[in-house]
């Protein structure tokens, strides 16, 4: 049975792949729609793709240097060379989720706008099956990356645990092209969106999306990098983080027995080598619950459809809460064929249904974390309609309310993840922690496809403004892009809770992996009253506030470079400088009252943005910018690990203040993430709410009042919060934990 | 010897307030001035009066409620009334230190005024004056505090463990108040200040400190409340903390030995009751150096002094830098003194030179935060040029560099602090670590004397607007208030290092004190790989964000008063209504060249403005609204500690999630404080950059422009940061450190 379940896992994953082909090819058959639709598309598909190649590019170089030093690093003797491969295949499988992902946005989006124009349906149609192109191409190449290895690795006869510390490599690969890819994409989008809103909108007046805008087509190209391949590199490191962390607490049940004595050396019994599993039921459990995930993310996929006049939002539900529904019961089932009723190990008894319940727990706590995400953030809410009142009093208020709400938004998920956590550990040990943040994580496949299907449908209507198509297709485009934002919400707080548990999953299995390498030196604790653990409780708390700080600088710069590209155009090119003047000349008139000349002025200028000047500058910019973050990320743990060892205080120090660091890290860092993600996103709704009218003390404000002007502020503000350095810092805490448990065996 | 020095500790007590006396005295009999700035005067000195009295009368019941819990409480059987009898003193002693320096400051500040009129060198000498009775009151009383109770309790033939248990009492009064009082204080005077500012200045565009603005005084008032009586009582928290959190861990050196066989119990050679200082040296010593303190400090005060033309800056120094000079000679002289060359206690050896490296850890780490806190936040560095060129985009990009700022400010304090930590403790152990605290808190009695200038300078400069004197006076406030910005900038470094040492010596005085008291559940070690810790450690990460969310909003409702307070005045009383209509139609004109009929108007609302309404709302709201946060601070401890005994999981585990929550609060309430104190210095300075003038790219800006205006927004945001919240941060960790301490009997 153990050795038919390592065969099939990758059946599935297949199965994912071929799903995404089969969408993808569908999606490209769809009508593109007019030549101009074409034109954009296309641009905004290489601008995509120039950056993805120049960021590939880059990360190729950080990834063989990675790889080079691990083959040499003399890990585990001759484990090297293969640890390095592993993870050479997490990074080839992070980069080609995004690739995937982006590609297909990259078409559903001129493809929806094109559906938009007669049928709303079919728009929703195009756009969630770019989505869940995403979605199953990350969890396919996820449970194939990792079955195929697993599989490769256990046929070399090695010892389990030295196939997953092999493992493990793929999963250190994920996450260094998930930060890097996060962080960059980032930056990117923001700089871009910066750029084109304080000279565009703001300088020279003119619209959103609008043609003349040079920084437009960097624009959507922003949204697409960032939200689609940045995110999609993100969910596959979470996806693949959570399974290897469980894989590796879970070969501790494994019952070792001295041949000669037939005394038990370490693990469980219920976990003998002649059980059905091999006696890696707990170690193959995870990677059968993200199987079946699969088949049920796409049995949720066909019931998101929706007639003209529907409910989008309903259809999205549906699938995605029948998707749930079936996962939930589909884990009972296996949780108990997989896993033995009740055994024992190290003096705690474990069972069956524990793990069941800490599978709940998790599930609970990501559903109520993302709750309150949406209370924090939604648009009417108490909190950010304080925001609003006080935007009354002008932007400085604005910003002290914005800020107090994303302080204050920390209180309550972080009560229930403290609740998940000693839940899940309460029922099932550190494996039910893990196995937890499994179960969150297990339907990525569909929570996914809805995430991407927002930044499509955004695009959608960035495009049916550029190619000035009738409004009501950019109002069909704008229903599509409204809805999903509870369930946006709710994947942010899965996003958030999975982020933290597999952090101390991954915790606790690098204690693990360190007390297997050092049989002398074991880790029994990590004292929080030794001086040398809290000074690196300290530093490593630091971390996401500098880390924070980085990115946020980062956006600054590049915008910069940005707003000059944008001015020098609006100087240099007489056509826009022309028709900008007789823009400001004709204020206010319908295009159809201007003089002819001014006419015949203004349509001269379509086309002589130069575009493609501005997507190379962001593209370089955040190229530039992401190096320092990601490096930060990376070799903080290995510093912190190695330098007590080096100057011979001993490589047991080294493994207790790396512990620290990794303690401090987690904390400030979900802290930090949720702050900022809540703070910026209520500062968004709480100008959304004045662009559809807010009544403050039984006054009326609209778009263009003084307060909205304020809250604009604020907007701005949390734009590199929640678009930037918040989704970063639920990267930087699992690889810092990733590259302790690689180098664990090192110190 | 041991005899002799505790009858001399409160004589050098008595010593500093004797000098308190006679420097109130003096500042007593100084000149007021003229008729109007002696009935200012009068009136912000009865606001003060006021608020205090209101503050007074709230914390009494708190003081009341929690003497008569700690009373009735069991804590070591009987001697919980003294417990409580200790508590009470602390809190009268802080009380006590904020009325003193408050009493003074607010008769300082006019006489300063005056003496301003003539001359730049009295006027230093009344300002200094004011600040150091506000410092030696704030020593004197913590010293004769501390001093007394020690000989009380020590007379009664008590075990000494129990005569510092029950001294901890103090810490907690003191604890208490100081966090109610700076966060009341911090809410009074920054909602005066948004009050005056946002309505006075920017709705009806007369100047800060005119006569006409209702909140004038109340901004005043503000700045004695916050700034004088709200450091006193955090300082002298900080002062008596570190004491006792020393006076914990030096007991443990005390040599014990079994009656019967001599054998030795507990404790170290050295420390043996018959040698001179009968075993108490390392007990006795932190008490011995803030007496010494006291010397030193009051000598410092004789060398400021300024001839007219002369600098400031420089005489403050010389007074600081003499001062802690000959401190730390008489450190080095003390502990050679004191303490054996050598012992060794638990397998560890000690040296007394060993302590008094630790001290220098402490002191160099304190200097180099204050050095980088100035790098951060100081007019013209790198960091501040920066967010001064954001500002150039506006408001938002302001904010967001402002925020990096800070955020990136946290990294070398931290790193600093990480090293003090481990370098103090590698020298004498977590005794070093007590030590070094004190050792950078021993010269408070100077340090605060030139804080508390500061305020005394700013107010003298609010009179002298107010009483409309001639330019010259307001320019010599001005130089007055100006310097003292390194000095201070330093004493934020020792502020923000001692209480992080401090809180991490109360930390560990908690383990100590738990398991003296539960000799049968020892806790060796707090292990964060056990998830129960790291569910407290996440919950006391997130208070410090709770905290601060709290104290922002509390600011904002409170400010929220305040505003509608003076537009009603502005509105209802008609000679104000009257004088602001003139103003504005006489815009630009130089009051003598108004009609006859305009100037009589304008003369008329003279003394109209209700200054008494406004003091009376902002004290009000600042009491209603220091409530929650001061609750949450002294509960959450409790709560955390005693849960889980009382569910039953056992007092072992309580003792232990009050660790993780300890050392959470401890982590991210240093980042918080450290972040937040200096966004909102950077923010500050950035706009006083512009108000000198500043060039960017080649261009000069000045005060007006567009990018000034940008900055004024990031000022007010930042005033909350760095006046509310940043510092009562500082206190909120070492509260709970002390709550903890105090209840770990309890368990």
């Amino acid at each position: 049975m153990g050795q038919t379940i390592t065969y099939l896992v990758p059946v599935f994953g297949v199965l994912a792949l071929l799903y995404t082909f089969w969408r993808s090819a569908w999606v490209s058959k769809q009508e593109v729609g007019t030549e101009r639709m074409g034109r954009i598309a296309v641009n905004i598909a290489d601008g995509a793709m120039a950056f993805l190649k120049a960021e590939y590019r880059v990360l190729a170089i950080f990834v063989l240097a990675v790889a080079i030093l691990l083959g040499i690093s003399g890990n585990t003797a001759d484990s090297s060379p293969l640890i390095a491969l592993s993870f050479v295949l997490g990074a080839i499988c992070s980069a080609l989720a995004g690739f995937i992902g982006m590609r297909v946005a990259t078409k559903a989006n001129v493809r929806t706008t094109n559906a938009a124009r007669t049928s709303l349906g079919k728009a929703l149609e195009i756009a969630f099956a770019g989505g869940s192109v995403m979605g199953l191409g990350v969890v396919g190449l996820g449970v194939v990356g990792l079955g195929v290895l697993f599989l490769g690795y256990s046929s070399m006869g090695w010892d389990i645990n030295r196939v997953i510390t092999v493992i493990t490599g793929f999963s250190f690969g994920a996450s260094s092209i998930a930060l890097f890819a996060r962080v960059g994409g980032g930056i990117y989008t923001k700089a871009a969106d910066v750029g084109a809103d304080l000279v565009g909108k703001v300088e020279a007046g003119i619209p959103e999306d609008h043609p003349l805008n040079p920084a437009t087509i960097a624009d959507n190209v922003g949204d697409n990098v960032g939200d689609v391949a940045g995110m999609g590199a993100d969910l596959f490191e979470s996806y693949v983080g959570s399974i290897i962390g469980t894989m590796v607490l879970g070969a501790a049940f494994i019952l070792v027995t001295d041949p000669a004595t037939q005394e038990v050396i370490s693990g469980s019994a219920g976990f003998e080598s002649d059980n059905p599993f091999g006696g890696l039921n707990a170690v193959l459990l995870p990677l059968v619950l993200a199987s079946v995930g699969i088949v049920t993310s796409i049995l949720g996929t066909f019931f998101v459809k929706v007639k003209e006049g529907g409910d989008p939002q309903k259809a999205l539900n549906r699938g995605e809460f029948l998707s749930a529904g079936v996962m939930l019961a589909a884990t009972f089932g296996i949780v108990n064929w997989m896993l033995p009723a009740e055994w024992t190990f190290e003096g705690t008894t474990y069972t069956s249904m524990g793990v069941f319940w800490a599978v709940i727990f998790g599930l609970a706590g990501g559903l109520l974390i993302g709750m309150i995400t949406e209370y924090y953030t939604g648009t009417g809410t108490k909190p950010v309609k304080s925001i609003v009142d006080q935007s009354l009093t002008g932007a400085a208020t604005n910003i002290i309310a914005g800020l107090g709400v994303g302080m204050q938004s920390t209180a309550i998920p972080i009560l229930i993840l403290a609740v998940a956590i000693v839940g899940s550990y309460s029922f099932a040990g550190l494996y039910g922690i893990a196995i937890a943040a499994v179960g969150m994580l297990s339907n990525t496949g569909i929570q996914l496809a809805v995430d991407a299907y927002g930044p499509i449908s955004d695009n959608a209507g960035g495009i049916a403004e550029m190619a000035e198509l009738p409004k009501e297709v950019r109002e069909r485009t704008d229903k599509l892009d409204a809805v999903g934002n509870t369930t946006a919400a709710i994947g942010k707080g899965f996003a958030i809770g999975s982020a933290a548990l597999t952090a101390l999953a991954l915790f606790a299995a690098f204690i693990t992996a360190y007390n297997l390498s050092h049989p002398d030196a074991r880790l029994t604790s990590i004292n929080i009253t030794s001086p040398y653990v809290m000074a690196a409780l300290f530093v490593g708390g630091m971390l996401p506030f500098l880390f924070s700080a980085l990115s946020m600088g980062a956006v600054g710069r590049a915008a910069m470079d940005m707003i000059q590209e944008v001015r020098r155009q609006f100087k240099s090119i007489p056509e826009l400088t022309a028709a900008l003047d007789v823009m400001r000349k004709n204020d206010g008139k319908d295009f159809a009252d201007w003089s002819d000349a001014d006419q015949k002025t203004f349509e001269a200028a379509d086309g002589k943005a130069e575009y493609g000047k501005c997507v190379e500058i962001s593209t370089a910019a955040s190229i530039r910018e992401m190096v320092r973050p990601g490096l930060l990320a990376v070799l903080a743990p290995v510093v912190v690990g190695l330098t007590p060892g080096l100057i011979g205080l001993g490589s047991q120090l080294g493994a207790e203040m790396l512990g620290g660091l990794l303690a401090g890290v987690t904390v400030t860092g979900v802290l930090m993430a949720i702050f900022q993600s809540n703070a910026g996103g209520a500062w968004d709704n709480a100008k959304k709410m004045f662009e559809e009218g807010v009544e403050i003390n039984g006054e009326m404000y609209y778009k263009g009042s003084d307060p909205h002007k304020a809250t604009v502020v604020g907007d701005t503000v949390g734009d590199p919060f929640k678009d930037t350095s918040g989704p970063s810092l639920n990267i930087l805490l699992k690889l810092m934990s990733v590259v302790a448990l690689v180098i664990a065996p090192l110190l």
